[in-house]
């Protein structure tokens, strides 16, 4: 261990350069000085002449092969340079004492060697981070902490590791409104001064690779000019395009250039292959000098097929192939002859998908000796779930595989470019699998604007760089990254219980935005029953009230950061489902015609008004640094238009004029206007059959504008009423909510109260109404872990079972966070199918029936899609002593895109839901669940009686009570 | 022609009654010297001695048989009694000058002689309208003009006619809260008071039938004792009951008084035969000495069914049989030997027809000999529509037939209680074909609470009484009835501008209300399709305007009629549409997310807020007199109950923040946001293709508060706009109303204009919509008398025909005012059937298609049902040279009543829609329609493209051009 005096005692190192250095090594150290300048107060000097310095301490960066000093200190024995040589992207750090005999005044160095340019690179960063430095010091605000000092200590000498994936990067797309205004506000264009800092955040994330923004813009051409891509290439960051881009253009150049060569601006490589060709040639001549790699293939414009309808499945194969061919030779004969050497990438994306493969009768793409040594591009299904990986049992490939990942998505169902609609552990679980099944090559992911995606994409770039810390091997990586990824962006200054208050929030945050995006919400999507609005929104308002709460509390410092990352993203989200819950309860009270239904509207009014506030304080926020980051569309963002942005309708209703109550319990669709001229079906309640439940609400709402008063009778003594009578005045106060309290000790077994409500009008009509209130106090002592049937179904979570059995340490492991609401269960290790082996590892529910009759089960599963293409997921299942049955979860010509339907509802609400059914005997039940098809992921059961099926929810029912 | 001075010289006649004249003849005294004292200001003397009286002139009323002075008067020679003895219900009125010669100063007496004790009345309250009063005095608040001579001129003797029906009345039903309460606030019960205004009534409109009230009243019960049966029994007036409440006990009796008649309170004449036996006993004892139309037969308590579910048809039939022996034999034994001398009524109501006709396999009752001599009393499908008519070839019954019609309902699919919904042409068109059909002996209406069923009630009875004047022969009868009708409340002394503006009024209510009766009417009745819900609203505007403009103009004394059976009606009702509309557009407006919707919301509230004023100022109009009346539910009013009386809820859209607009044409569901990434749909119009269609409406609205500026340009000389460029300040002015305006002479044949908006925003966004308009000038002279299809339909109004065939005189009539909007046809006689005639009557319609396809054609049919149980309604019909196709109007399995959803569709919507399809030539096209069954009414025919079906209308679409 060896410390290096970086700042002390007023002192800061300089940092120093060889003059010969790679011109990216002197960009960083403009970088690393503004760094440590934020930390320090003071500013190193960057010297590339160290006899004239007059420092003790210096930091010398230099990179293998670009430096004469690196020779010369492992020459003296300072240095093992087979320790990185070779490498990918590796970096050595080590603190010399008095490296230079002629310089005596020089006490120290930190040197920070790279095997190559990005490995010099992400040493400098690395040395700003151990400073204290985020990653996220420009896109997160994270300001660092001042320091008086800084020592830095290493066990020398620290040797980086290798890259776990080769290509690692992101994709600025859709990035209009918001990026696209933004870099216009602050850049006049999306220009060099945009993307110095987008390199520096590919860099600082141990990144390399980008697809440029090109929804309007061309990188080659507005930087201005070559600028963008010159200084990609200065900076060490390989540029890409992405999967309709062939060669090194930009989507929007051909219908700007295409007069260059020829006078048709169709792009078809049938009727205008000369000019295409021509077109391609001067793209890679452009960027022949910089690190690219090459998209090769061909669409048609804009994201769309290259053929007509009418074209066979033959003819694309053959005009791919031609164009193939015709994008390997301008390569060879203007970049290198030898095609190996450049690093190619051909994406297998919609319909290509099928060209590749092909059909028995016409051989597809994946035996063309054009792609042999390039990278094929796999895609999931934009939204986040894989849709092919290799076949583990395959030759491997000698280009390998890539997978292109979405974080943000333009299209149908639904768009979401707003904020971060990503749950990490779903993140860590596919990614994982994309890892496992040998997707190593290439990691390219999605993020709009940039702004919003810091965390996932912060994320998705550790688990590329770093596969063996947060990899498959670590089940609670999403959470464990979480608490890094806080502490980096604010520091050990915060107490815990702050850091342990964002990590909550930050959570909790991804959770509901992944469990149903804002640009999908709308005032029916939660629903009533069983208190789901309710409770959802009293779960969103303390969070709010935590975020609220750290806003006042935490320091200035540590607020910038905040508001960034946590705060305006997150309240205007939560904000968001305020006013979708607030519209469902209004449209709902609306709907039953109840005064109540005003209440609700004073409050929608209220939430819709500050979700402007939100976003023009965002706009505001640190001077404008942000303004148009918001700009997007956030609600009825279907499909490729926002069409349906509006805000939820208000609602009000006026009275009657006449005497008229409504009845209901809170959190149930069902309610009664007392007895009038016929009794309406009574209103029921079973909620305190459920053991835990001892408290409902009954609500005594009016249509008219008659005050009243009430009485509520009862004929059982076990139940009370708080208020049990009472009095109107409609015009303060529209609602009484009464408690309705269960005294289990009075209760012997299952019971049923008759209730009663008498009311009298003020204009002297009288009504009643009739309620029937159940409880139960069963003893199932002896059946604990089990799930007790009330209300007529039994939910389950699926890291709820009673027995687990492995096979040889496989089986079913709880991935934290990986279901909507909760952990879920898949079975480990990922590339293992155990469709057809004999023995396979299981997990056991076990649930009490309260009556013998015919049930529908229902399974809820992730929605992922099948690894193979056409094919399914298959699970296996038995009920008490039945014979194991196999049950595929996919429909029938199923399809991960938007024209299906199925796949839609599933994206949409992030639930695939599969329901058989069986007859199950009154007491003890059991559901085996076994291992089959890989990517299953069961979230929760729910069991229901055939002929009463659970009232609808958007989440699962709540949880049953569980015996204990 | 003599003149009878019966106020003159400020001297009033004195109305004179022997002492042992009937009691009815005094009451009536008193009355007509009431209704005298309001014409003159002077109280005519009533006498009962003609020996002391000092005036010349007197009144003399008597009945025949029951006066001495008749036989004087007669064998002096005075009067011929033959000419009405042994009629029923006749009166002569004769003015006889010095009729003694004891009494010199008896200068005139007016003799009203009656055949019976009705008779009498009848000419004493002929007097009284002769003098100016209308038999609506009390309940239609007709203030008699004021006079200041009366002199009656009679072509003597006037004989009265003999009434057409024999019994004729009507049913309070349905009567809480309005007539209940009404009563309680004015009488303190439903008790002699009260009924002494119905009796007057009863026989002020000829009638001598009345079922009382008996939802939760006795009507022997409560006058109090036996009070409302002797008074009624005074006047003359019948009593009968209702079709469940045999042997004159009131349905809620037998509850109250089962205990005095045994320990069970169960209605079966089965296990409780003895009891129930004794207890209609009980109640023929009480009633015997009035006079009555006894009920028999049996059903269960509250109109439902007799025997439970899995009684057979044959147990039935064999229950209600011995019900039957054990009612008449109780008749025989205590109220007379010879049945035939008891009226007695048997109603085929529900499941009694089934047990009344029976099956092939079990006898119905129709064979029964206890039904020998009683009246069968049909019933219509509670919603004015006849259910079953006798068949004109079976051999007439002793007994007779009747009728129970509706002018009120209380029950499914909508209750109607609250004002008037009755197309006075329909009630003559049906209740013609009741008497056309032999249902000549009673005629019973269900009139609810009375109030407000005045104006078709007094029809009902007008029709009844003088079928001769009101009859089959007057097609025109409603219109001309009207005209009377009003001339009776408001006198000579109302201009007839005003008269006829009176006569609009009312016919304009009346038609919108039966279109749609308010308590079936929600915002999505009407559509905003070809302007719907804008054009009803702007007649409903105009109607309005008119109501008010008489209410103000009115001099006080006709105010109070107009106010109580016109304005507060009409105003409530038409405000109820208003309310319905406007909340239409509001959640039309909602829906689209357009900051327009905001306007109909304050419109709406401001409307709501009306409905509350009607009803109070109602409450409060002459002193309270009508308090209550108004008090039933108005709205959402279905089944039984009043579950879904609520208010539209109101609406409000909180703009986006962004720019967004909303491009619509006026009266059309399409609308667009403008080219986005994608361009949308374009919207089209069509409207200008209809020759008489010159200008449309553009609507350009905003989602966002984002203001701009706008231009139009349009590639067409003949289409220019209005404005053509501006600006908005959505603040104030959140919608932007452009005419486009077609110039026909710049117009060659049919041109579609493409339209394009450009749109500039304050924030420096662009957008442009894009439109087409099409107009078209073809030439289609030559075709005169056909329709001209545009915007792809034709919608031909039945009267609309080209050309008709009658034979010998039978044939297709229009009749006015039958159909939804307009005149409706009908064959004549109604009781020709052509259904199996070589020949029959036909009416042609031509037509104008523009394109040779496949057509849709759906003839709009009155929603009347079959004639006979199990029966169908055909019609028959060509198109062009093909054969003619029969078609049946009537779904398999029909039911005329709640359960079937056809028929309660087609009398929620008083349509019924049958649809065929035929290809069309490009041209003239002719559809030949035949009368076939005799009770089809056919109101409209439209025609549209099969692959491009009509938008959806609540009415027929607008009327296509008519080619002159």
């Amino acid at each position: 261990m060896s410390n290096f005096n970086l700042y002390y005692q007023a002192d800061i190192a300089a940092i120093f350069y060889e003059k010969q250095a790679l011109k990216g090594i002197g960009l960083t150290a403009e970088t690393m000085a503004a760094d440590l300048l934020l930390v320090t107060g003071k500013k190193p000097k960057i010297i590339t002449d160290l006899e004239n310095e007059s420092g003790g301490q210096v930091i010398i960066a230099a990179t293998l092969g670009h430096s004469q000093l690196i020779d010369t200190l492992a020459e003296k024995g300072f240095i093992q340079l087979d320790e990185i040589a070779g490498k990918r992207e590796c970096f050595l750090m080590k603190v010399v004492e008095n490296p230079f005999a002629t310089l005596p005044h020089l006490k120290q160095a930190l040197l920070i060697i790279g095997s190559d340019k990005r490995g010099t690179i992400y040493g400098m960063f690395r040395l700003s981070e151990l400073c204290g430095v985020s990653p996220l010091i420009f896109w997160g605000d994270a300001v660092p902490e001042k320091k008086a000092e800084i020592i830095i200590k290493l066990a020398e000498p620290f040797i980086s590791r290798e890259p776990s994936v080769k290509y690692r990067g992101f994709f600025i797309n859709d990035e209009w409104p918001a990026f696209g205004k933004w870099c216009g506000r602050h850049y006049g264009d999306v220009n060099e001064k945009a993307y110095r800092m987008v390199f520096e955040l590919v860099l600082r994330l141990y990144g390399n690779y980008l697809w440029p923004a090109m929804w309007n813009s061309s990188f080659w051409e507005d930087g201005p000019g070559i600028g963008n891509a010159r200084l990609a290439d200065e900076y060490g960051v390989i540029i890409g395009t992405s999967h309709h881009e062939p060669l090194c253009r930009a989507g929007v150049e051909w219908q700007q250039q295409y007069h260059q060569y020829g006078e048709s601006n169709t792009w078809s490589f049938i009727t205008n292959r000369d000019a295409i060709t021509a077109f391609w040639k001067d793209g890679i001549l452009r960027s022949k000098d910089f690190e690219n790699i090459v998209t090769i293939g061909m669409r048609g414009e804009n994201d769309s097929f290259l053929m007509g309808a009418e074209a066979t499945l033959k003819d694309n194969i053959e005009i791919l192939k031609k164009a193939l061919t015709t994008q390997n030779q301008l390569l060879k004969e203007h970049v290198n002859k030898d095609l190996k050497e450049i690093p190619r990438m051909f994406a297998i994306y919609k319909e290509v998908e099928d060209y590749y493969f092909g059909t028995e009768d016409c051989e597809g793409l994946h035996t063309c000796r054009e792609l042999e040594d390039v990278i094929l591009l796999l895609g999931d299904d934009n939204f986040g779930n894989l849709r092919a990986v290799p076949d583990p049992l395959a030759r491997p490939r000698a280009g390998g595989y890539g997978i292109y990942y979405h974080f943000d998505y333009h299209g149908g169902p639904y768009s979401y470019e707003w904020l971060n609609a990503t749950n990490l552990a779903k993140t860590w679980e596919q990614m994982t699998m994309a890892y496992e099944y040998g997707i190593r090559d290439m990691w390219i992911v999605n993020v709009g604007d940039i702004k919003g995606k810091e965390y996932p994409l912060s994320f998705f770039m550790a688990l590329a760089y770093d596969y063996e810390k947060w990899g498959i091997d670590n089940l609670n990586s999403a959470a464990e990254y979480t608490t890094a990824w806080i502490d980096k962006q604010f520091s050990d200054a915060l107490p815990v219980a702050h850091k342990n208050m964002i990590h909550e929030l930050l959570f909790s945050y991804t959770k509901w935005s992944a469990v149903r995006i804002p640009e999908s919400l709308n005032p029916d999507v939660y629903k009533n029953n069983f208190h789901e609005i309710e409770s959802t929104y009293q779960e969103v308002c303390l969070i709010n009230h935590k975020l609220e709460y750290l806003r006042a509390a935490l320091s200035k410092s540590f607020l910038s950061a905040y508001e960034s990352i946590i705060y305006f993203p997150a309240a205007a989200f939560f904000n968001t489902m305020l006013i979708n819950l607030t519209a469902g309860m209004n449209h709902l009270h609306a709907k039953r015609g109840v005064l109540a239904a005003n209440g609700f509207a004073v409050q929608l009014q209220e939430l819709i008004s500050r979700d402007k506030q939100y976003i023009t304080a965002f706009d505001q926020f640190l001077d404008g640094k942000w303004e148009h980051m918001m700009d997007s569309a956030h609600m009825g963002f279907k499909n490729w238009d926002d069409y349906d942005w509006t805000y939820p309708d208000i609602r009000t209703v006026s009275p009657i004029p006449h005497p008229k109550i409504v009845v209901s319990f809170r959190g149930n669709d069902a309610y009664n206007l007392g007895h009038h001229w016929q009794e309406p079906p009574r209103v029921t309640n079973a909620e305190m059959t459920h053991p835990g439940v001892n408290a409902i609400i009954l609500d005594i709402d009016s249509r008219g504008d008659v005050d009243y008063a009430f009485k509520i009778s009862c004929d059982k003594e076990w139940l009370s009423f708080s208020p049990a009578y009472g009095s109107t005045q409609l015009n303060k106060a529209p609602r009484t909510t009464v408690h309705a309290i269960c005294d289990r000790t009075l209760l012997s077994g299952s019971e049923t109260a008759f209730v009663q409500i008498d009311f009298r009008f003020v204009n002297g009509d009288q009504k009643q109404a009739f309620l029937n209130v159940s409880a139960g106090n069963d003893d199932f002592s002896g059946f604990s872990g089990a799930y007790l049937e009330s209300q007529d179904y039994i939910s389950i979570p699926a890291a709820g079972y009673a027995a687990k059995t492995d096979i040889s340490e496989s089986g079913f492991r709880a991935v934290p966070h990986l279901g909507r609401t909760g952990a879920a269960i898949k079975s480990f290790p990922v590339t293992k199918n155990w469709l057809n082996e004999e023995m396979s590892p299981f997990v056991r529910y076990d649930f009490i029936i309260k009556k013998s009759r015919e049930y529908e089960i229902t399974f809820y599963f992730s929605p992922r899609n099948p690894l193979i293409k056409d094919g399914k997921i298959n699970c296996r299942f038995r009920f008490n002593e039945a014979q194991p049955q196999l049950l595929n979860t996919i429909p029938d010509n199923f399809y991960a895109g938007h024209s299906d339907p199925e796949w839609s509802l599933g994206v949409t609400n992030n639930i695939r839901k599969v329901t058989v059914a069986s007859a199950f005997k009154e007491g003890l039940n059991q559901l085996y669940f076994y291992a089959a098809d890989p990517n299953i992921i069961l979230e929760s059961i729910v069991i229901a009686p055939k002929e009463k099926p659970v009232p609808v929810t958007h989440l699962a029912p709540p949880d049953s009570y569980r015996i204990t």
